[in-house]
């Protein structure tokens, strides 16, 4: 890890540059196989089935005697650790319901608020290394207290044309219907213009690699919106001498070991903490199954000492992390004025994994420093709010005249006409 | 107008679609001009300002005395009828505030979210024919009441280099401190990018042409958020015998006015009304001074004669408009049942453009379908929910073990181990 002591605040913004990605040469590809997609649908994504994942799976729906196989192929146990981290994401999530907000703004005028559902949502759950049926629940579970009428899934299969087994549960779990086995682009592709057995979807959730990022950004274009833009997954820890050096290394390499392209960064006004994690982190680096992937992290990552506390905090709003961790005998400091954070976590006890699995915050969020402008996903992230409003004949004669000169001084004749022609009627 | 009697379903897809419009080349152009400002700043903007408004003002940023003379000269009639949508605006945008939500999920593992505002927005309101400074309120009320720190607007010179009055009464009236003589492409380069004059923003909000709409879109690939993508004004009005066919008609032109692209559409199951709306139409017209735009407009637009409620509420979900007018005796069908339109007004008196005005809902909503999955602009529009989680002993105790069992499930050590090593101290 680099050791950057006292930085100049001239030298953040190369400081803190994310590693970069090209997705130039990616667009054209991605191009090309939804154009495929939209004129020949299933037979578009048999044939990239068969060039990525390298199998024709028999059907592209997952068939209900493939889900009762991987129900009894899961272990209880992991069952078990499922159920309670789905009760715990339902807990936190059906927290955030809200009501309709009414007000009568003016005598005889209305406006209310409401959410609804977004009626047709898709879930992206890749495959790969790591089967991400952990991902599942943070979807499923808020799209279904959302109450979304039609929630799908799509995953790639694997070389013998199988989904994991943990995968299929979990799906199960949440009462997803719908399961296909199609991956990547190709699996964009078809929630963004529906095929012969996928239907198409209004907004798409879910991770992906850098194809699948390129492949939700193309979708916008096709009427569908996206979660978010992603990127590679981030950790920011603050660590004053009360946190335990062990316990942030642990912390540091649990997000450094998902992929080359991730970033960790260490910022603490102790340089006895930065040296404590750095010895940690290579001791624990030794023993990691990833260690390879973890290693590549690790170069981008960075310890950085830094004069206060309020800078500290400057630094950290300026870099907006995707998690941040604190362990800080000034916790509320940093808690109450962190602007741009994706999700933060308090105190020695508190490791990112524990939002990623079980405590029960959404594990999807602003990457790349997107925390500036979007906000994890949550239960809105599934709805929409829509206005209402009832204006008695009252109400017209109140604010009937202000909208006349204001549609007058905007040169809207029409707008103005279609309220004088009601006030007149009045009269 | 094209009328349609009772349409079979197969034919909702065809006699639905928006008039389209193509794109591909102006992100050529717009993607020139984002080049230039990126790396040329203001002598880009100002070249650009001179190409497109014929003007090269001698600031960019609006001086105190242009906006003092500007408050002058607009009249207290309309100053007061500002002064009232800006109350009603403030009053229903303040109602939507929420309070944190904070739940103990389980024994020592308390999650909470809150919602904090995005630091820096960008308001963009177009010049042209009609100086819509009704747009201010919509986008800096909310922004304000949300606690947005830097607030920031561009919108074009005339050709003497100057601002509409009215722009400037609103912009000062609603605390806007920094204003910049710059529309279109670069207006919204410059917010991306930022340049020596005009600081870059983290979100960006407002109307526009094409130009300026693929303009927002390609704003997205930088890491700027944008409130919605765009398209041009609709408004789809259900009415019944209980409705006034003047009042219908008025308010399909002034929808139709909007621009020669925008879209209007009358579904009822009344072959009276709709035969009394369509002379109305034809009469009101006549009268109107936008009445070219409006023609062309309403060529584009259909009275649609439907079998029944229900398959109108189909239809009108199916829609998604903008705008949604419900003018029914059976009003409370619809309002329960509708669940894509970005507005809903109900009723002989409540006008569309009283939501554009002076009622208090926003007028910045979405079109061309985007209600499906988008909201309107609303308070939430300039917040962010973060998470945050803080984890005792006992509470890592208690939801530990099923951390550890989904990481190594999900092949991922690093995450199970931060867990592990806590655990193991706790012993």
């Amino acid at each position: 890890m680099e050791k950057v002591l006292n930085p100049d605040k001239s030298t953040w913004e190369t400081l803190l540059k994310r590693p970069t990605q090209t997705v130039a040469d990616i667009e054209k590809i991605v191009n090309e196989i939804f154009s495929e997609v939209k004129t020949k649908g299933d037979s578009a994504v048999l044939k990239y089935t068969q060039l990525f994942d390298g199998i024709t799976p028999d059907t592209i729906l997952v068939s209900g005697e493939e889900i009762n196989q991987a129900v009894k192929s899961v272990s209880s146990e992991l069952k078990e650790a499922i159920d309670l981290a789905k009760a715990n994401i339902t807990t936190f999530h059906a927290a955030q319901k809200t009501e309709q907000v009414s007000v009568e703004t003016t005598n005889g005028v209305t406006c209310w608020q409401e959410k609804r559902p977004i009626q047709k949502v898709g879930l992206y759950i890749p495959g790969g290394s790591a089967p991400l049926f952990s991902t599942i629940l943070m979807l499923a579970v808020p799209a279904t207290i959302a109450g979304c009428k039609e929630i799908m899934l799509c995953t790639p299969p694997d070389k013998n044309g199988e989904i994991n087994p943990a995968i299929l549960y979990t799906a199960k779990l949440c009462g997803i219907a719908k399961i296909y086995k199609i991956g990547g682009i190709q699996a964009i592709a078809a929630m963004t213009f529906g095929t012969e057995t996928v239907p198409s979807v209004y907004k798409i959730f879910g991770p992906g690699n850098q194809y699948v990022t390129v492949a939700k950004q193309l979708a916008t274009k096709y009427n569908v919106a996206i979660d978010m833009p992603a990127g590679p997954s981030e950790l920011l820890v603050y660590a004053d001498d009360t946190a335990n050096p062990a316990f942030v290394a642990s912390d540091l390499l649990s997000q450094a070991e998902h992929g080359p392209d991730s970033q960790v960064i260490l910022v603490s006004t102790s340089e006895k903490m930065i040296a404590e994690t750095e010895k940690e982190v290579v001791k624990q680096l030794e023993q990691l199954p990833r260690k390879e992937i973890a290693t590549q992290a690790i170069e981008n990552s960075k310890l950085i000492l830094i004069n206060s506390e309020k800078e500290a905090l400057e630094m950290i709003n300026e870099y907006a992390p995707e998690h941040f961790i604190v362990i800080s005998e000034n916790e509320d400091y940093f808690v109450t004025n962190i602007q741009n954070a994706g999700s933060v976590f308090i105190g020695n006890y508190t490791p990112e994994s524990a939002g990623d699995y079980a405590s029960g915050t959404n594990h999807t969020l602003p990457t790349n420093g997107y925390a500036k402008q979007y906000s994890g996903v949550n239960l809105d992230s599934f709805l929409r709010s829509m206005t209402f409003q009832k204006i008695t004949e009252t109400g017209i004669k109140n604010i009937g005249s202000a909208i006349e000169i204001m549609a007058e001084a905007e040169g809207l004749q029409a707008h103005k006409n279609a309220v004088s022609l009601r006030l007149k009627s009045l009269k």
